[in-house]
């Protein structure tokens, strides 16, 4: 599903890096961005047992939050300089619990256009060396404008 | 839309209590179980430094987390004892930064059937003692009966 | 839910109906536009054979099909004149099974902006005299600017 | 995406050729079932104008019918004779306006389980030769046991 993006910010990456080190969210659960490229992102969360639910798995929330957070910035890879992006809305499956040591997810712009961009994200959660589809997403983005003073 | 129901157990305000106090996530966060009725729940999260986007605002992902999790308990509230909940999806749209001090995500029932039921949930972030809708999500939860050894 | 909105053309209703009548397939199905509001829409469909699935009843597509087209015009009473409608993307639940002699849609906005606008809409099927909620869906609809010539 | 599946009733295709034909929206749209595998499906439905919205192009609804459809036979490619399958929600994601002469639906399952199912569902619309990706949907379903007389 990968398509052959042209970013129009050569220094994409830098200004992704940069961002996501600002969300101190993404601190807070340990998250880390680990590939960027044009149209994709992926993150990568280790299990820690603060962020589970009830059962001691990984909590839907955890899961959801990279599968989003993903999503933005496979989109922001394809936005240019000084321009911001949100999340409109989403809705995310969730396939089976987050059984295991690590969770990866892989986002992809599906359809990038001047305002709205859509991008699907999945989320693997790996255990015993097995990588096994643990949420489905889709995502709804938009690019904001730089303001002018 | 919150709806005459009739709870099967109950005792389901103390089962949630105690099933909200072992999701290690929602410590993490610091979210506070507020309000439990038939069909409906309510959970509270106070502004935190570290719950935040790049702009300083309350992440989606943590607004998200709250609905959600709202939603798992209003159904929560509907099912027999010895059952189980669990999301199978939701979809949330983002209307407005979670810009100020508390969120308050509201949960309601909307149908509620023998496996599945649907549930609304909207979160509100309180700022110069407004309240103001910042995010809608409409989530499918299922009931797990328990399983005979 | 409903608020008091403010629509930016008092000629809405009118634009509207106009609209409404050239959407060849709603005449296919024999949908009708019962009621236009500020931030409000309502539209009826009466039971007929060929709208059914392989049970019989509704076919859940039809059912779809009058709460996205509710949204739709819903946001579309509070843009100015000149400017189109689109829906971004929706999400549905299906609550119950279509039975019944009639369907009807009631949409309404949950939050305006200057690009985007939120609707819930609620299709319910009426049966014996009674009315029973039978879907309910989340929409995101964007407003384009008239092109320039 | 698609997956090795391996059906449980051998005659799958069959019983999803019978059940699609008793769909009588499908036929009101001149929809056609044309390929159906282990966890997947496809359906094609040729451009005709009453199945327009007030541009010209495919009304949005018809586009998520099919999209919906193929889902849902998907889904039941994999399950035991019998069983019967009903969309429990869905969400889709409007890409670009349907303006061709055919719309190509192709439906694969995610997820399968012993109560729901998980699809994701694109939909191409062909114009000039080409073929572009115009919507994309998530759906989940549910697995309903044959009830014992």
């Amino acid at each position: 599903m990968k398509q052959p993006f042209d970013p129009p910010d050569p220094d994409f990456a830098n200004r992704i890096k940069e961002s996501f080190s600002n969300q101190k969210f993404m601190s807070l659960i340990g998250a880390k961005l680990v590939d960027v490229q044009p149209g994709y992102c992926e993150i990568h969360l280790p299990f820690r047992d603060d962020l589970t639910q009830q059962h001691g798995y990984f909590h839907a929330a955890v899961t959801t939050s990279i599968a989003d957070s993903g999503a933005g910035y496979a989109a922001f890879t394809l936005m240019p300089t000084g321009h911001e992006v949100l999340s409109v809305e989403f809705k995310v499956n969730l396939l089976t619990p987050g059984q295991g040591k690590l969770l990866i997810a892989k986002a992809y712009v599906l359809k990038t256009g001047r305002t709205l961009t859509v991008c699907r994200a999945d989320v693997f959660v790996i255990k015993d060396g097995q990588e096994k589809l643990c949420a489905a997403a889709q995502v709804t983005l938009i690019s904001l404008k730089p303001k002018v003073d």
